[in-house]
């Protein structure tokens, strides 16, 4: 719980994130489980725009296996957002991304998180290996681990 | 049914609303209820924004009495959306709003709604008032009904 | 909105609803729009458990054209809730449902709402005659228009 | 990834969850941020009940600082759940759970993850001791981590 927050440096592509009056919870932040739709948003969208994912009829798909999140100051509604996504470890069939939460111009992130996808054919539900186009966008967004 | 759908000129105020992946429903499309999630957007955003609502500390507090929408053409995770506000009817202590849904570019909605506020003491939950700077926002959006 | 709340005695089918803490908003009380979240859970999973939908692989699927909803008291996790279901209308490739949220014990409605399902194709998205094992179990449900 | 799925016997406490029709994401199963709702809806729902959390109007209220979870086996609507609860750390402000969740008549658990509440006041938002009464529910959890 020590670490500092993460800064913008640290991510390759953002997003911008519109709170919705439904995000808030009774406690007047946004709910915990709402940041992850933030990160299936920002990736999901990178995927599409970039990658050529078609979430609708394309043979290969995203399915997330492992997902984490700190939470480190309070976000809500009606605050607009920024997403930061980077590629931590790309692998043949999976990708470990990285994700972090920031308040429209602050730079120290709200929260920070991490997401994995294994890529599977649709139909079968088996791993296969991330097609090239989609391989080629997620490489662009490759970090070295921080030290 | 046979109604036309909504055009931009109908309405006073947008706001823009950014789908999430969450949004899709399994047909792949944004799922019905979730459309009322923006028209709550739009209108809480423009009632702190314009009219100064107070949604954490505030005395009076809008709630939802009644909504209705009707559903034009479908919406899908990662269009980018537009949502148009107008007021239909303002009372001494209640508002009917007029929502509609347009993708981001197009000028027939795909979607109308509208969505009844009863403005209520926070503390009691009786209906109050609407206080002065609130109306003054809310009159600036009364468009007449359509002939 | 001086009709009186709906009574248990006018819907045909009930399925529990279990609150969660996410539904809350900032105001201590379930978010309008997850009422339809509700709506949309009790209408397909009857017509799942009864009528055969195959929400993943059936040919004809279920889009909502319109809904709406009066709220009558508050409900607030973490309660129990009972959703009621009628059918007010059942057309060739169209129905409309009546629903009514309970609080588990009570006999007069929290919110009553409907909601229009027009069968389509699944891959055309045209309008398609309801199939025989769904028309029957629509069929089942249906009630008189009240007086 | 290669550790074995959860059981339930490694619960201490156990809630029904009832999926619904919007928890399905496009590719037909409950969407990885809704586990995470599962997760504060049994862990609230035990807080209230048993440890006399108010989350209305009480004094100390619990505020998420951390989850994560591991995704095993797909889970959609219209399955019923249950969400297993445990304690794996108390301290003096601050719990750790442990969540497993269970499609119903399963033995082995479809997702696992944890979850840190950090106790604060709600007013200040300063950590504060665990009240007793909510202390001793949370002890009657506590279990020894896996070897």
């Amino acid at each position: 719980m020590n670490e500092p927050p993460p800064t913008r440096d640290r991510f390759r592509h953002f997003a911008p994130i519109a709170t919705r009056w439904m995000d808030n919870d009774v406690y007047g932040h946004v709910n915990n489980a709402l940041y992850y739709s933030y990160f299936d948003t920002v990736i999901n969208r990178y995927l599409i725009d970039v990658g050529g994912l078609d979430i609708a009829q394309g043979e290969t798909i995203g399915l997330c296996v492992e997902s984490h999140c700190r939470y480190l100051s309070p976000l809500a509604f009606p605050m607009e957002l920024d997403a930061g996504l980077r590629v931590e470890h790309l692998g043949t069939a999976s990708v470990r991304y990285g994700v972090g939460i920031f308040a429209r111009g602050q730079e120290a992130g709200a929260a920070e998180g991490w997401f994995v996808h294994v890529f599977v054919d649709r139909g079968t539900r088996q791993a296969t290996p991330i097609p090239p186009r989609l391989r080629d966008a997620l490489s662009a967004l490759v970090v070295a681990p921080p030290a």
